[in-house]
């Protein structure tokens, strides 16, 4: 089993090639891969599978070569993740499983990348032989009207929010300044109380210049991250429909992680592009048995 | 650059071989090798330079034929790490730098580790091709007589903790949970104000059997962490002395990584037993150029 680690904007991964499909992974061998002190470490693990060979979704396969089989550092299975996508699709590139188009200035590649959340369409442009600027169409944002007025609580004090959903739910709040969210060791107060029956993440936006914010995010079930892609775009989308932008304005998101670019298309498909590096290949993994902690730390 | 992971109660760290001691790797590439996500992750990075070419420590050269170089994770130099020696002692038996002794029954062997703090005899045991139990000679703790009577705060209440120099300071604190430590995620509150002039590492120490304690720590600087060697040792002297129990007698202290073994010699000595573990080797890192994060997130 080669091992490969990579990041988009410090969103990072343990890649996997799979492409005929034949490990099995289990969610007690992702946790202890993405385990960051007697693993690897990462947010998650990219299986690459040849679609044909992956069961359900063969269907995929004569719109996009690979699927990228997604896990949660904790094993569980998710649908899509848009930092992920970047990395996904510049391994497939770097290691020659998609071709470039060169010309005298660059090399690009333009093609599909099949996930359990559909179809995901990327251009990629490399920046070095283990790096890439990715564009990926990230889907159309929507602005739910049932939950209300929703407010985010700032320095103690309820701001009004803007309540976009991604695919996932997302409360958007503008401050002065990013240190206004404070250490977000907890879960920011959002309101009314129960409001997102199922959590939501919370976005901390400040404007730095025209077209340009910076943004802190708390990803519900995890905390502050370094990055979020679907949490950037509801950043963005916040900021432009404030400022009134039409379609095709671009839009820059700096995140702890690093900088997102997005456009919105006339079609109204977010279209995010940022970074995609890979770090190294861990060529040995010496001890995959279980971590032997004791009762009391398996909680910490 | 072969770089190789391991950890020893998951207190983990990036190896570096460089025998002949010709590498120079500044701070800041020290800090992006130890970056949890734009790097490799660790604690902290040991450079394996024999003895013989370390300048200033060449005087150790007959005791020990290699010498621990230890970066702390922001590339700052430090003197010592009991988990990290463990690690190291591994590290040049599993790659043949120093030879063991083998029987029908183990592979074991003793030598000396040169250190900034001097010189660590180390006895192995190798329980796999990457794994060992390591003692490591951790010194004589102090009980300092200078500070008068300290209390931890434990749940709102100012509690009576013992005060122990292991080279660093540690005021240990019984506790009926590991629980009542709290989150841990700011410094616990130590009286009288200002009484660890540079600050203290905070123990919590909870009775789980006899001579058997459980210990989470407050390493000052860092926060909470997965194990820290000298505080295992504070926890460890702190109860013998408690329990009046004579030199010689075991004692075993489970912290959040694993479980560490002690036994205090007659001539005052601690020997601290654990594991050690390498991991994987990165055979390439790719993209060791400065991380290009926005100026906000530089903090975070």
């Amino acid at each position: 089993m080669i091992l490969t680690k990579g990041h988009g904007t410090e969103n990072d991964f343990v890649i996997v090639a799979d492409v005929d499909g034949a490990l099995e992974i289990d969610a007690a061998e992702v946790a202890k891969l993405c385990d960051r002190r007697a693993g690897i470490g990462a947010d998650g693990l990219l299986r690459v599978v040849r679609t044909a060979n992956m069961p359900g979704y063969e269907d995929q396969a004569d719109r996009a070569e690979f699927f990228m089989d997604y896990r949660n550092a904790d094993g569980s299975i998710a649908e899509m993740c848009g930092n992920g996508v970047r990395v996904f699709a510049l391994y497939l590139v770097a290691r020659g499983l998609v071709k470039t188009a060169e010309t005298a200035e660059t090399s690009s590649a333009e093609f599909g990348v099949a996930t359990r959340g559909g179809l995901k369409p990327v251009r990629l442009v490399r920046t070095g032989e283990n790096a890439a600027d990715v564009t990926v169409d990230m889907g159309i944002p929507v602005f739910p009207t049932t939950r209300g007025a929703i407010t985010v609580d700032v320095l103690g004090t309820p701001r009004p929010a803007t309540d976009v959903d991604m695919g996932n739910p997302h409360a958007v709040v503008f401050v002065d300044s990013v240190d206004d969210a404070g250490d977000l060791f907890t879960m920011p107060r959002v309101a009314p109380e129960g409001v997102y029956a199922e959590g939501v993440n919370v976005e901390f936006v400040e404007d730095k210049a025209p077209r340009h914010v910076a943004m802190r995010v708390f990803e519900r079930g995890v905390g502050e991250t370094r990055s979020c892609g679907t949490g950037a775009c509801a950043a963005m989308i916040a900021t432009a429909r404030r400022d009134g932008a039409p379609a095709g304005t671009e839009y820059t998101v700096d995140v702890p992680g690093g900088r997102l670019r997005f456009v919105e298309r006339r079609d109204g498909h977010l279209e995010m592009t940022g970074p995609a590096l890979l770090l190294f290949d861990a060529t040995a993994v010496f001890d995959v048995s279980p971590l032997t902690r004791p009762a009391f730390a398996e909680d910490r």
